[in-house]
């Protein structure tokens, strides 16, 4: 068994997070995943703030396991959403892409642990300073809305810089991903990818299957040009957001228009042609459908299969 | 000790290459790392042939251990150099950025070990079935000519599909760095960015010290418009290169003619303003000059402590 000190602050059993996942992770995959011993992670994304709390209530009735929200900051009714969540008491509310501070005090007074994402030295020691139980360091080869830093050196530094728990995020999808990461420094992972092709995640068939399929040099970063980047599958859509990005006629609003709905009619319609296949690069190791049980077993038994013969090299 | 099948198959003490720097990895750093106990690697770079025979015949009065030289196959005399390295017999040959099929099998004859840098599996499996004797897996992070895929995603993924050693580069700057590619599957390691600041490392004196204030977030990527994109510090040549490259009025010949030189008024004239400073992520955590000598023991120290204690979170 592997048990760090991330599972003893939040009385979970495996120290993995799932990472969350805007129109995809619900309350179901929450809950699945907590009942299966992590911590599972309703995404807020840009929901209304009634049905993420209508989200928050249906999680509670299918586990009595701790979970989380994600409340995504550059959302317009985050304040909203920030205030739901304080009322309802996840044990747990991570946020990313964004300023926090104007909700850190509520949550904490609330009795919730705020864990943030960061994607830097700075905003981590930020947020620790606001009250921040831990910080979860997320490289750029993640999927969805990505930092500049990969997991390899944003880790290490992040945990040379805080004295909190540190999470490593971003390329973690097998046991190798998790005891590298423990070697780096990091007492738990996140995984977001991994748990899309989840039997209990609800997104579009399509989506898992381009998941499963998916070849390690498929993914892509688009949206630098607009400060906000976003790593997704190169589909159709991708190729072309690319393409006008690099066009100067092409406005940044004329880019946004672009790219507004289009993870929805990924996740929800399925739609190859037109929707944003958000994954992280770590989708090629990605080879089946299974249970949110399975995929933790699994990948802690290889963990600590691995663990266990790290000294393999050292005579 | 750390001692891996990499080791065994060239001779080495340590498993760590020294990664090649155009302008910058000569014969007196090479050999300084092969004295202590790596593989130190000249870096042609777009240099003349006779000058990187001069080179090779100067590291071999400097040092009686292996020791590499990589061949820029983008460089316009590749060819050549690529001769001159056969006849000369350095013990290992690595090559990146573009296809070396043309020259392997001549360095294979010669009785040198072809050891190329790769960005994906593709590009690994028929790099194996072309002789190569073992690959660099190396991530994005890292500096200079750079790939999408990051380290932590890239290694696992080429371990699952090659049958030879994996090295692990990009974001390997202290003994964390190790420990994770080991676990990842990597027997061996190549740092680029920590060697920049050895003591016998001849580049200007300007770009050691830019390593040494250097923050985590400070490189960024440019040349991804031009298909060969290019990790460097944020400084005032990269912010004007990452302004053009985002205005389509400026065409991909003029963007060219910007970066042609760069790299040598960094590394030789150590001007602050046109240089082109290259270096990975990891620059972040290289807080000091060191000998060759004190930075791999003290890597290699700090990974066996870790490796040491590696199942302190099994129970």
């Amino acid at each position: 068994m592997i048990h760090t000190p991330i599972c003893d602050l939040l009385g979970i059993q495996y120290p993995i997070f799932q990472g969350a996942m805007a129109w995809i992770s619900d309350a179901k995959l929450a809950a699945a995943v907590s009942n299966a011993g992590g911590l599972g992670v309703i995404a807020a994304g840009g929901a209304p703030a009634d049905l993420v709390a209508d989200q928050i209530k249906r999680a509670k009735d299918l586990t009595d396991k701790p979970f989380g929200v994600n409340v995504m900051l550059m959302s317009p009714n985050a304040g909203e959403v920030a205030k739901v969540v304080a009322e309802l008491k996840p044990a747990v509310v991570t946020t990313g892409a964004g300023n926090a501070s104007a909700f850190a005090k509520m949550w904490i007074d609330a009795g919730i642990d705020w864990i943030p994402v960061v994607p830097s030295i700075a905003v981590a020691v930020k947020s620790v300073r606001n009250g921040a139980r831990a910080v979860i360091a997320e490289g750029g080869e993640s999927g969805g809305h990505v930092g500049e830093l990969t997991t390899m050196c944003l880790v290490p530094q992040i945990c040379d810089a805080v004295n909190v728990p540190v999470l490593a995020a971003g390329g973690i999808g097998d046991g190798r991903g998790i005891a590298a990461a423990f070697m780096l420094g990091a007492v738990g992972v996140q995984a977001g990818t991994r748990f899309l092709v989840a039997r209990e995640c609800g997104v579009h068939q399509n989506y898992k299957n381009k998941i499963i399929k998916t070849k390690e040099i498929d993914s892509v970063v688009t949206g630098k040009r607009l400060g906000h980047p976003v790593r997704s599958l190169k589909t159709p859509f991708a190729r072309k957001f690319l393409q006008y990005e690099y066009d100067s006629s092409i406005t940044n609003e004329q880019l946004e228009e672009l790219g507004a709905g289009s993870l929805r009619v990924a996740a929800v319609e399925g739609d190859n042609e037109n929707g944003s296949f958000m994954a992280g690069q770590i989708a090629g190791l990605v080879k089946k459908e299974q249970s949110a049980l399975e995929i933790i077993t699994e990948m802690f038994a290889e963990a600590e299969k691995i663990l266990h013969r790290a000294e393999q090299w050292v005579k």
